[in-house]
């Protein structure tokens, strides 16, 4: 464990403190390449000496990174690292929970910013992600590719003339690049429309999944859109083609809010405006109520029906109101009952200033 | 049809205006007497012309009334005023719903503060009603009992020396006079302890209906305690009574107030935020749940955790929100949407001054 506090428990990732492009609905924009060394097996089939040889690759790189791209990297092996604040990076999703999982022998590179972050030993001996505000495919994919050049200068990547860059799962061949977009589609919902838009995505090579990745559930109408294949296509292709899909969710989603305000504007206005009133009141909060509302307020703020608060909010508390990030502020073990009463609180103090 | 708008139809009733004793709990007190003239057969059974009759005493008693007792009153025959304006009074309950369907040959006196009704043509010729704010039984038979000096000076009253007062339902025979007090049991009803309460009012004699009389369900936790019989007990009698089984609701309503207080405040206090939230910020709201909301909202007054909004804010919404004094204000035919739109409308500028 260490005594110091690291810098990330602390702060706002790049991606929570500002807007991008569509950001109406696109919340952010991610992409992630896997990357594994030459001569040393994939991580599940890896020893002990294996693994680190990859962490002390990392660390040399992380080095290098700050070196080449003029901006700090910190390099931190899991094993030196409190549980709690290990959660608080899967909750601001700068790892993945199956990290933790191998904590005596995995780590990750956090550029200042959090917006690169690099897992060592997860699936892949390395994950570089890039993660930015609204819809900026191509700058994730730019930063992270600069990233990747510099990592590919300090060690040797596995890669094969036609099956492309290796990876522990063969899904990931290729190019080992995976988009995520996450786009909230509360009027979609409303309407009743996700689940033909999530069909039709599925016919156009694109994969929907809730907010902590597979298998978790939609939480405040939020979804993250994936490109599912990896090989056959060449990281520009990927980065047009994902664009493309995205942009097509965009304008149903805005249309479909148009449609929505034409029909049942106060019914519409009423629904936000109650999210507004019970999260500047309520005392206690679920994780669960509070997406919810905080989803009901983040349409009223793009749809300009509440335009005195700032669209930011929402990720912002989003995260923030994660269990492992309210226990960390707090610096105690609280109960859930606890947590809800927190939550509440920085609820209250952050929308309405109480 | 009168083509001025009557007084009553703009003003709030004195009940609805302050607070009495007790008023954490009691609303307000009331009490009837219900009287019929000799030689005239009760209303179910009169001839038109013995019911214009009463209508002639009714307006020269309201004239002897305001000499007498030094306050203006003024008398309305229901065939001159719009049904509007009728279901006013129901609903500021200066009237009976009954009164209203026979129209044509039924009237009513009203004093200047709307503490003071009289029932003209309903079930017996008069019924004397005073209504005032808090626990103040004395307060309103002492009322109720110079009111009927004086119409018993203009009038001959039927009456038995052995029966008493005489009155078309044999329940109301004796002293013709009926007591009710509204309470407000919001902890009781969280509790769930209210048919305890209710079935134990029963064996002491009194009655529990909601809050328009016999059949009416509880709106907002509100309940009237009536006496049932009006024969075998003289008016102090009754006076006593009813002033002792009310003071210990008031006192079992208070104890599970702070039971629920000490066992969980935190919840209390979300429901009564959270009911405060949705009050100043919804865009429509119902009859029912609005009043779900303020009663709510009292209780959070009354035990000091709103302690910046005024208590008489709830008696007040309570009657102003009601379709007919909505439709009233706004001097034109709505649907129940708009009702709705214009009932959020009345909570928000009253209770957040927006």
């Amino acid at each position: 464990m260490t005594t110091e506090e690291p810098r990330f428990v602390r702060g706002l990732s790049r991606w929570m403190k500002g807007n991008g492009s569509a950001s109406d609905i696109v919340i952010s924009s991610r992409v992630r390449l896997a990357r594994n060394l030459e001569n040393i097996p994939f991580p599940p089939a890896m020893e002990r000496s294996d693994a680190e040889k990859v962490l002390a690759a990392a660390e040399e790189a992380s080095g290098r990174l700050q070196e080449s791209l003029e901006r700090e990297y910190h390099y931190y092996p899991l094993r030196e690292m409190s549980e709690l604040h290990q959660w608080v990076l899967v909750e601001k999703h700068l790892i993945s929970p199956q990290l933790t999982k191998s904590s005596a022998l995995s780590g990750v590179i956090i550029s200042e910013d959090e917006a690169v972050s690099i897992m060592v030993n997860e699936e892949d001996h390395f994950r570089i992600q890039c993660l930015l505000p609204g819809l900026n495919i191509r700058g994730v994919w730019e930063t992270a590719d600069a990233v990747d050049d510099v990592l590919g200068e300090t060690v040797r990547y596995g890669f094969d003339g036609s099956l492309g860059y290796l990876t522990t799962c063969p899904t990931n061949l290729g190019t080992g690049m995976r988009v995520s977009v996450m786009v909230h589609l509360p009027g979609l919902a409303m309407a009743e429309q996700l689940d033909s838009v999530i069909s039709g995505l599925a016919k156009v090579g694109a994969v929907v999944r809730g907010l902590y990745g597979e298998g978790s559930e939609a939480q405040g109408n939020l979804f993250q859109i994936s490109n599912r294949t990896t090989l056959g296509n060449d990281e520009d292709g990927i980065v047009e083609d994902m664009s493309a899909v995205v942009r097509e969710v965009v304008q149903r989603e805005r249309s479909t809010r148009e449609t929505l305000y034409r029909r049942g504007r106060t019914s519409l206005e009423d629904k936000i405006y109650r999210a507004h009133g019970l999260l500047t009141n309520a005392r206690m909060i679920s994780s669960e109520e509070a997406m919810h509302l905080l989803s009901m307020l983040r349409l009223g703020i793009d749809m300009n029906i509440l335009p005195h608060i700032a669209p930011e909010v929402f990720q912002e508390l989003m995260i923030r109101m994660r269990p492992s990030i309210i226990q960390r502020e707090t610096g105690e073990a609280l109960k859930p009952e606890e947590r809800d009463v927190r939550r509440a609180t920085l609820m209250r103090k952050r929308i309405a200033g109480q």
